[in-house]
């Protein structure tokens, strides 16, 4: 049996903790760091590669769910046993699963006819995260990051969407005038704006549409508004004046998912 | 002119640091604290009571909105100016705004015939305080928190919900039969569940209803169980087996305003 790893300055640990922290380390090699139990039996699942997986026996055995996924990881190619301690060095959660890895970039097929999402410099990686674990759940085609949304293979946004990389395709760090060619010839562009008088329930969701979230602090993008053909607002009682991203965004898209599938049935 | 506080040792600041750090504390005093501009004009408009408010001039003025505010503030019993440092020393938040002062718990009056929220035990103080964002916003009239709930008067919880505590009435550290005595004979009472066979939309929200939101990690609780009329079920595509409980209980809410607004017009 080959020893584990118990140094935290192996250079797999360091190659984990870089590509933590740095998002060009992220981009240069086109790697993110997945951790726990979920999150890597998803990303086996779905094919992606992994490279440089670390896990820790015992601490991984003693699940049940672990205990599988312990007996498929003992023998993949790159993966190598490591102390609990040393997993904790190359992980960002506070209690590690016992298992860490690298995961490359995945490249997905993009279906067609469906809603697209772009995030418009959204920049709290908690409310990207959120908004993409939403896009996957109302079926969402494709996710366009427009440079100054949150780095989408950042450890809080992985966490956040607790495994939707691996299904949804995301494009990011594009500009607009590079997101004009990408984006089909949509029925409708929506942006939501205080000033919006199109409540978001009145639009018909079951055309091919395109929803712009934008920034937390400042709303949509002056470039946004241009390519927008209707302004949608969310009607709300009270006093409250708006809503979070994260929020706002989701109430729209299972909106737009109940009059598909009601369009549908 | 009163010379203002210039050390983080004085009574005053110690209180807010208490009030700010323990739950006991703010149950003792019926008290809690908010910070910042917006926080304290709303809780000023809403006429709930403040005591021990602090404010930083220059800082606050470097605002037109601080500067109306502090033209406010100056006048009012029991304000005190303060260096930016003890505001700070005070404040919960990274940025204070040179504004921090104890609001008592509002105590408001309850509308007839709407939607209750019972939060059953949600635990995260970032998803309790956008539940109470959302409940204001979807015109919820009522919001029961059941023990093992965040405590809506914690800072986190209350910088989330921007305001809501001065406009919603708001129950907490209920035990279930207290619950049962609280709630007027709801025609319906949901709660969601990966078992649920009824789509949350296909539920007609105009009727009084009580909307249970369970705990981010086990979901509602038996005693939940027992007394739901209906489990209700959020349809979802892709791998996505659950959602965040801000997101799950915001997707609900606003669907009944939804129907409610339609059902009204």
């Amino acid at each position: 049996m080959i020893e584990p790893i118990t140094s935290v300055a192996n250079p797999r640990v360091k190659q984990l903790r870089s590509l933590q922290a740095n998002r060009k380390d992220r981009r240069r090699e086109r790697l993110f760091v997945i951790e726990g139990v979920r999150l890597v039996e998803e990303a086996l699942r779905s094919g992606v590669a992994l490279s440089n997986l670390l896990y820790a026996p015992e601490q991984l055995a003693s699940t049940e769910r672990g205990q599988a996924l312990l007996a498929r990881v003992e023998t993949l190619h790159g993966a190598a046993a490591a102390t609990p301690e040393v997993i904790a060095a190359a992980s960002d959660t506070v209690t590690p699963q016992g298992i860490v890895a690298a995961a490359s970039w995945p490249e997905l097929t993009v279906r067609q006819g469906g809603i697209q999402l772009v995030l418009d410099a959204v920049q709290d990686p908690g409310n990207v995260g959120t908004l993409l674990r939403t896009a996957e759940a109302t079926d969402v085609v494709e996710v366009f990051c427009i440079v100054g949304t949150a780095d989408v293979y950042g450890p809080k946004v992985v966490r956040a969407a607790m495994g939707s990389h691996f299904r949804l395709p995301i494009r990011q760090d594009l500009t607009w005038d590079e997101l004009d060619l990408l984006l089909g010839p949509a029925d409708q562009v929506y942006i939501t704006d205080a000033a919006g008088r199109m409540p978001y329930y009145a639009a018909d969701w079951r055309q091919s549409s395109v929803l712009i979230v934008g920034n937390e602090a400042n709303g949509v993008s002056a470039a946004a508004r241009e390519r927008a053909t209707k302004q949608l607002s969310i009607p709300m009682a009270g006093a409250v004046e708006s809503l979070n991203a994260a929020i706002a965004g989701s109430v729209i898209l299972f909106e737009a998912a109940r009059q598909r599938r009601l369009g549908r049935s």
